[in-house]
């Protein structure tokens, strides 16, 4: 079995490096040659916004997935050889309107919003909606680029002066207690898996670590299954999808998905009885899928910016380490370090000690 | 840090695999461009016998390592780049009397043994030792290959006969329980960590499944550890070693070492915190071990001359699969399946699953 990966990042390594024991064999499309998956699988070398490039994945493969939504949606329709997730998880998720309108729709509790085309729309979003509040554009937002936060009218110029020229959301600025992500798999009979909720932390917009399983409250659990089962259902979703959340005075509020396997769920790879990689791969390859069960207690810290000495890394027990082979750069994610324990405790000690490393031991 | 593996077949592969997580890059020397390993890593197209071969692996890697014990030695020891585990355990584990006597010398139970160069010398053993007894090659014997058992004095010009051009070894035939397996991993500071005890379970001289952890009998688990200990400090060994062992009336009685991860340490992939091939890259690239705890419960069973279909194998719950992409040929090791299980009594419901599958499912 064949898999054409649109992308070459550290998802499509780890989708390529879970393939290989199952006989699938992946293959990626991305513009970088020296991509993190250029070591682990055939690498074509080409845009996914290039339909010819396209059609050479296609050909060659049984199925093709992506590892970023946010790609062009128009030559991936044209291709005979069949993607999923399908594209109109893709179209959702790659636009910030659609997605709060998809939730609505599907009754899952979502923020405030209001799509804004001009600075006009904007001031009277802004009286609506109330400060503070947080301009977003449409698309091509992640890992909180592509945001403004207005505390006050003086506010309005400048977030307009700096996203004004495409098309823009507004929302109301959550005072979210923590953010949770529940990640699912579901197959082509329409049958879904969920993994624990994970409790994820971030710093300065980017995802910095993440706790599984989240126990703390079994209802968030409850809800965050039913909330995400109602939404592979309705998109009649195949493979691993995210969901976040954030948690406001005990309630799920979503905030976005994501249609793939995610960095929330890289402790899966220790922490699971099947990782997300895996099952992204089984779903997509119409295999059965595995149990998401949790082995213990996990968590996975994302090294950013900077890698530690992998020495220090490996000395502290119940850790292992993922490299993606990316050249260093503030602000990037180049490797992340899973802690697997039996008890809650010794993980958190463990994160502790990953936490301190990082800070002092590159 | 690049690491390069004389052979390129599964051991190979899931060395590999184990590595790039780590960053760290295998290259294999194979004769066999199309081997398990080659989809996975570069190869180097060459036999382990050709100098010129294995300076080129040497050329462009930090440390060597190898997949397999009957290798040329001669050789390897012209080569600048350090081999681990060193030459001297390779020495031992391709000589089944050096072995038997290394035992000896370290005062580990194993078998009767008499060192054969003739047939009169055959005779004169068997009156010794007793029937049965089993004439085994000295070198490149695995899978039960090269033994001839005999039973009564009629056997013995048959056995000459069929093995008597090589150098020969005549051991007692025990009347095993069941064979039990240790793998130890020791790092270059004499660091050793200990995989639980395995028990193995043979069909037709070939391993057909393990499970671990071996629990019946703690006192077994003790002795083997002190046992491997022996030998790896003996040794100055770096690397993954595996001892197996005869249980006879509740005694271990050693048979061989393999000085390399071994087949009956699969399961680590699946049911341990830290695999088998992990723990021997580390080793050999001067890393800290990673723990050897086990998580739960675990089989491994191996797919011998056929693989079933894969849907099949994965709608069993609790499993994993590792294809090796070799062809398959009657008695050839094409894939295992992996049990994982949080109790002992669902494992070996799951295990039967399996072999049942097996038997019936192609």
């Amino acid at each position: 079995m064949k898999v054409g990966i649109i992308g070459g990042g550290q998802l499509a390594q780890m989708l390529a490096l879970a393939g290989y024991p199952l006989g699938i064999h992946c293959v990626c499309l991305t513009e970088q040659t020296h991509s993190p998956a250029s070591c682990v699988a055939p690498i074509i070398a080409g845009s996914s916004d290039d339909l010819s490039a396209l059609q050479q994945l296609a050909a060659q493969t049984h199925v093709l997935t992506y590892e970023n939504e946010n790609i062009n949606v128009s030559p991936l329709v044209e291709l005979a050889t069949p993607l999923r997730p399908q594209t109109n998880a893709l179209r959702i998720a790659q636009d910030r309107w659609l997605e709060k309108c998809y939730f609505t729709q599907h009754h899952i509790p979502t923020t405030q919003y209001v799509a804004i085309a001009s600075h006009a729309e904007l001031r009277a979003a802004v009286d609506t909606i109330g400060y503070p509040a947080i301009l977003k554009t449409r698309h091509f937002g992640y890992d909180g680029k592509g945001q403004h936060t207005l505390r006050s009218p003086a506010d309005i110029a400048t977030a307009w002066h700096a996203l004004g020229q495409q098309p823009l959301l507004l929302e109301n600025h959550l005072a979210f207690e923590f953010e949770v992500s529940q990640i699912a798999v579901r197959d082509a009979q329409g049958h879904s898996v969920f993994y624990p909720l994970c409790k994820n932390h971030h710093r300065a917009g980017i995802l910095r670590y993440t706790t599984a399983p989240f126990v703390a409250d079994p209802d968030l659990s409850t809800q965050a299954q039913h909330y995400t089962q109602t939404l592979l259902d309705a998109l009649d979703y195949v493979g691993t999808l995210t969901v976040e959340f954030f948690v406001v005075q005990g309630q799920l509020i979503a905030n976005e998905i994501a249609p793939r396997v995610h960095n929330s769920g890289h402790w899966t790879l220790a922490g699971a009885a099947t990782c997300q990689f895996e099952n992204h791969l089984r779903a997509i390859c119409q295999l059965p899928l595995g149990s998401t069960q949790p082995k213990g207690y996990s968590a996975m810290v994302n090294c950013i910016g900077n890698e530690p000495a992998l020495a220090a890394v490996l000395a502290i027990p119940n850790v292992s380490y993922h490299h993606y082979g990316k050249a260093p750069r503030p602000q990037r994610k180049l490797a992340h370090i899973n802690i697997n324990c039996a008890d809650a405790d010794t993980r958190d000690q463990r994160l502790q000690q990953v936490l301190h490393l990082l800070e002092t031991g590159y």
